[in-house]
This record gives C-alpha cells, sequence and structure tokens, in this order.
C-alpha cells in the first residue's frame, strides 16, 4: 500500500503512540484531582502538552486550549468571538472561496444571528487578492479568517501579510493552519493572528484531538458550557491520552520538521515535474511554488476524478478526490463534497474536468513510492482515456 | 494505591486498549475515505462501535452519535433541540437543582436567547419529587433534562416514571445517564426518553469519546458546523480509536455488568454499614436503596472534607471531594466546586458541615481494599477530631 492520503489524517508516529500509552492504561487519573498523585500526573502531563504545542507555533502555554478536533477550533474560534460580549456590534465576517466547511458552514449559521459574510475570491492558483482583503474589510468587520494552506489544492497563502493588513485595520484574524501546521512555519507572532487552529492528525498525532490558539485578551464565548477545564475556554473532561499525543507529536515537529518537508519538497517536485511531462491534458492545481510540501493536485481532462481513484486504489495508491460534482448523491461526508467549491473557485472549467486527484505525502512517504506513481500513472489514464468517449481515435 | 474515584474516571478495560491500539497505530484511515481499504476499515470500525453502544441501551445504531465528552453530549441535547427549528417557540425547561454543571451552565446560556429553566429541588435523598414534576412543566415547556444517578451522592431517580410523565405531556425528555451507563441498566425505551448523554470514560472506555442518543424523529441543531460526519449532528473527523474503545467498552458491559455490579452492591453496602457504625456524627448523603452500586458518600460534622480527602491520600486512597464552600478560591474545575450546590440541595446544614467524601469504586475494587479503608478510617477522623476546636475533649 502507498498511503497518499495524508491531508485526511497521517499516520501517528510510533514515538506519540507510545507517550500516550501509559495514559490510555495505568495513569487514568482525571487531572481535575489534584488531591492524589495520579490526578496531579495527568495535570502535569496536560501542561508539558500545552507547552510543547506553544513552543511548535510560538504561543505562550496559557494561548493554548485543547479541542477534539479541526472543525471543533475552527467552529469556537468563529462562532467564538461572533458570541463574545466584548465585540458585540460587530456583524460581518471576512473569508475565502476556499475555506473549509467548518468555517464556510459556521458563517453561513451565524447570518441567522444576522452576520453577513464576504468570501474574498481566488485567482487561478488559489490565492487571495491582498488590495481585495483590504476593500473587503469594513467598520462593521469583525474577523477575517483565512486557512493558511488548502488540503485540496496545497496553496500556501501570504498569511504574514494578510495579518499586517488585519493588525492595521484593527480586525481579528483567525488562521486555519490544520493543514500547515508540523509541515511549515506556522508562527502566530509573525502572522499577527489572534486565533488559529491546528489538528494532532494532521501531523502525526493522534485523531480526536486539536487546539485553538487564543491570544491573550482575545474573548471568545464557549461552545460548551460547564465545568472550569480549558480556563472556561472548553468545559469537559480532558481527552488526556489524546492531549499527551498531541504534546509529542509537536515537540517532534519542532525538531524534525525542516528535514522532513525538504525531502517531501523534492518528491513533490519530482512527482509533478513528472506529471506535468506526461501528458499536455492533465493540469496541476495550486501554485506550483507557494504549496505544502508533499503536496501534488491535478486534473486530467473528461477523466472523472473518482475514476482515478479507484483504479489508483486498484494499484494500492491512496489519495483523494476533488469531485467537481457537487450533486454527488453518494457523497457521504465533506470531503466526498469538498472539491467543488474550490476547483470552481480557482476557475476549472467544469464542462471538461470532472473531478480531480490530491495526493500528500507524509513523512514516511519514500521516494521508491513516488516512482511507483510516476510508472503507473500513464498506464491508468491511457486505459481511462481508452474508455472515454471524448479520446476515441 | 487504593482507587476509589471512579466517578472521575475509571481505569479503562485491558481489551478496550487491546482494540483500540490498531487504530492508534497502522489502521489511521479516514472513515471517509471509501475509495481504499484503510479508510473502509475505520468507516466499519465505527459502525460496528455504534451498533455495540445501541445494544447497551436498547437503541438502534443510527440513534447513537459520537461526541468528544460527556460535557459536549449535555450541551448538545440541550443547546441542539433549544436551537432547532423544529421546537421554534417554546422556551421553558426544567432541570433539578442537582443536574451537572453541564447542564445547569447550557441552561443558563440560553438565558440569553429568552429561556427561562424550572430547577426541581430534591428532597434530603436527593430525589425529585414527581408531582413537582407535574406541576412544573406547562404548554411552554420544550424539555425536561434529569439525572439518571448523581455522581456525588450516587442517589438513582426514578426515570421511568419521570420518562411516563414527559411522554405524557408531550415534552421532550433528555437523561444524563453519564455516570450510570456500564453500572445499572439503561434503557431507552424503558425510560421513554428522547436524547440520552454517555460517556466512556465513565465505565472502562477511553478518554476523549461520548455518545448522545438521539430518538428517531427528533431534531436537534448541530454545535459544530462543517462536513456530515455523524449525520449533520456532528461534523468533525471522527475519533476512531476513542470510539471503537467506547464500543468495546459497551459490548463489555452489556456482557458483564450485572455481575460486577452486584460485586460493588456488596462492597458498597459493607462500607457503608461500617462507616455508620463508626461515629454517630457521620452522615451519609443520598438515597441508600436507589444508589449506585459502589458508591459511597458522607459528610462528617466539623471536619473539612478537604483535610479527610488528603488524609486519604496520604493513606494512598484516591476519593473525591464534594465541597460545601462554593467560594473555593482554589478550585480549578467543576469537581473542585460540583458539590456545593448538591449538598445544599439535599439540606446539608452548612453550619455543622464542611464538605462531603465521595468513595466510588470500580469492578476492579477489592474487599480487602474496601476492609483497608474501614480500617484506616476511624485513624483519620479520630486524628482529625482531635485537630478541631469543636471535638476538644
Amino acid at each position: 500500500m502507498i498511503y497518499l492520503d495524508n491531508v485526511a489524517g497521517t499516520k501517528p508516529d510510533p514515538r506519540v503512540v507510545e507517550k500516550m500509552l501509559p495514559f490510555l492504561t495505568d495513569k487514568y487519573g482525571n487531572p481535575s484531582a489534584h488531591f492524589y498523585p495520579l490526578g496531579r500526573e495527568s495535570f502535569q502531563a496536560i501542561n508539558e502538552a500545552r507547552e510543547n504545542v506553544a513552543n511548535l507555533i510560538n504561543a505562550e502555554s496559557d494561548e493554548i486550549i485543547f479541542t477534539s478536533c479541526g472543525t471543533e477550533s475552527n467552529n469556537l474560534a468563529i462562532k467564538g468571538v461572533a458570541n463574545s460580549f466584548k465585540y458585540e456590534g460587530k456583524k460581518h465576517i471576512v473569508i475565502s472561496e476556499i475555506e473549509h466547511f467548518s468555517i464556510q458552514n459556521s458563517t453561513a449559521k451565524l447570518s441567522n444571528q444576522g452576520y453577513k459574510t464576504t468570501k474574498l475570491k481566488v485567482d487561478n492558483n488559489g490565492k487571495i487578492n491582498l488590495e481585495d482583503l483590504k476593500k473587503a474589510i469594513t467598520g462593521d468587520t469583525l474577523i477575517v479568517s483565512i486557512m493558511h494552506a488548502n488540503p485540496e489544492i496545497g496553496v500556501i497563502q501570504n498569511i504574514q501579510e494578510i495579518g499586517e493588513i488585519c493588525k492595521e485595520k484593527g480586525v481579528l484574524f483567525h488562521v486555519d493552519a490544520i493543514a500547515s501546521t508540523g509541515h511549515i512555519d506556522v508562527d502566530v507572532k509573525k502572522f499577527n493572528c489572534d486565533l488559529l487552529s491546528l489538528s494532532a492528525q494532521n501531523f502525526y498525532g493522534p485523531r480526536g484531538v486539536a487546539a485553538l490558539y487564543i491570544k491573550k485578551g482575545v474573548h471568545i464565548s464557549p461552545l460548551f458550557d460547564g465545568g472550569f477545564q480549558e480556563n472556561g475556554f472548553r468545559s469537559g473532561s480532558e481527552n488526556v491520552p489524546g492531549i499527551v499525543g498531541l504534546g509529542e507529536a509537536a515537540r517532534i515537529a519542532k525538531l524534525e520538521m525542516d528535514k522532513y518537508s525538504n525531502n517531501m519538497k523534492y518528491l513533490r517536485d519530482k512527482l509533478i515535474n513528472a506529471l506535468k511531462g506526461m501528458f499536455s491534458f492533465l493540469h496541476i492545481t495550486g501554485d506550483e511554488k507557494d504549496r505544502l510540501p508533499g503536496h501534488v493536485s491535478f486534473w486530467i481532462e473528461y477523466i472523472e476524478g473518482e475514476s482515478l481513484l479507484l483504479w489508483y486504489a486498484l494499484k494500492g495508491i491512496c489519495a483523494a478526490s476533488g469531485s467537481a460534482c457537487s450533486s454527488n448523491i453518494l457523497a457521504e461526508d465533506e470531503d466526498d463534497l469538498a472539491a467543488s467549491h474550490v476547483l470552481t473557485a480557482i476557475g476549472v472549467p467544469n464542462d471538461i474536468c470532472a473531478g480531480s486527484i490530491t495526493f500528500s505525502m507524509s513523512k514516511y512517504t519514500t521516494e521508491s513510492e513516488i516512482d511507483e506513481v510516476i510508472k503507473v500513472t500513464p498506464e491508468i489514464v491511457n486505459r481511462l482515456c481508452e474508455m472515454s468517449p471524448y479520446y476515441k481515435k
């Protein structure tokens, strides 16, 4: 099996699992139970994890709160500031057309409370225009939310410049860094951001745990009311093993990210160059320079993304498809549908594009795996071309 | 170490951890990725877990959705129906005075949206009065939320009768069964309930995963907007290892609960009887008959719960304290504060009660451990009496 769907979730680093194990078995104390050692151990483990996560993104540890998934972090950021008494009155939100469903649908839900959302267009490479952003921000704007990197087309935004504009205009800035954290530099101070989402499963941590950076002084209203965990921002008994795993993933990423990301960039460029040389009717999506390491996405004229996906799966290659068909009635989840709005946003012509493919590598991806993808792709594409009425010879 | 704080979290069953391990290591596929086996494996594992959870509480598997903690389940239940278009207009909620903070504070938050909450009083044993309930329900009542068993004083409510009243009056009924599931019979059909919360960590499952039962036809508005996981009721990438662990915990509980609960009842009664014989100024809290297996709670005149807790901890015994002091400025979490409203509700006199102790056993608790508690308690209490000005000889 060649696993190239790491944007959907990475294989946890064995060191992460090892660090979690005691907290899944014998160290089961509730961190709220300070009175006995078993509870204090959990409490200390959470604090250590918090420091490691803060350290990875250049934050203070009391600016990190733990959540259960990236979707929760994104919802908490957007709805949290919208419902905070501190920012009452401001009713305008700015996002881009290629934000994740958790951002798009959070702002959609807020329209019931009178919020208006401006969706910035992106260019053919998936980048937003900074002048458009400046124009979109008004005196009524509460928050700008832009993703650092897009998981479907790999494009990395000019987050630093976006942060500077937000700071200058005096609006809150949230960064969805779920696809980028642990792969490229994520630095809340450089980004000038107020809120930032990251998720463990996207960089070799466990599933079921994520975090939200909340800059000191920024106020959010919690999604969960209850006890007093996470400074009241996120009530509920803590997922101690998960949090410990996220902390360890962050510690490892801080130390090793530069090295493995460089290797992933090399493999990415090798695969992109090979694909570009194969067929004139194969189109790479997303910016080729400002792009996640290990991220390759493309579409092929007249060939369905799902057909490609199935053929790759038959060859043991796991990839993702960005379906161009938003009416896919078989879709059971966001990934099945997610592509449509992104492909549409970057101007992919939907008369000749029937879906895209995303290969996303991990630090475990080897050159021979990429060579295998390069080898089988022409076989698969030629076969599908033969089956397509548009390619009849 | 003698661990008697199982209401704060149980030691996971080794079979649960074993079942989770593959999903923490090699089976890391995203359940949304149907196209390749690694994704389908996760998808199937979630379905199996859902069936096991449904089976434990006599529900259908499509009535179970997975969440990250009991607090999330409780918030989702209460805020979910309050924000659902289906129940628009009804603005009254009925709870009891001894509900968990996640219920109390969810209803408090909803007061911003014009909701009114009636808190039913409880008697000295912690039970609500069914006549009070009938009187509290009005034509404006949306939902009644009552906990099956209280983790601090162990009392079990007459949930079946409460469910019948709710059905008769045509109001929604939510049961917080977090402390009871996996310990005593929890049956959504017998309970006549529309929503029911349960949490893995309370019955030998992992931390970071819980569930909400939503009866077919009941509509809730999600707390998280995003993709389409959990039928849209709960977006976000699934915590597959956690869900697998919850499923296995449910499967085991279904098979073995009767046996271990009987043993826990025996140990509970042994400890209660021993404590009652020790000191005339020691008072058991909560109903003695309708009581969680393995649950023992009490207070001692003039002796601080926290002092007892520390002394027990010094003897290697882990317990919980229900502090009577709601102004405890050192409190960092719900458990530190949770007791005050419960002890007050059952009429414990706060001039002579300075906090309570809760011992909560697990299926791993042995008779020799309980014998040790019985042995050290007089030593500890006599020592504290000697130190107290009220007991000077």
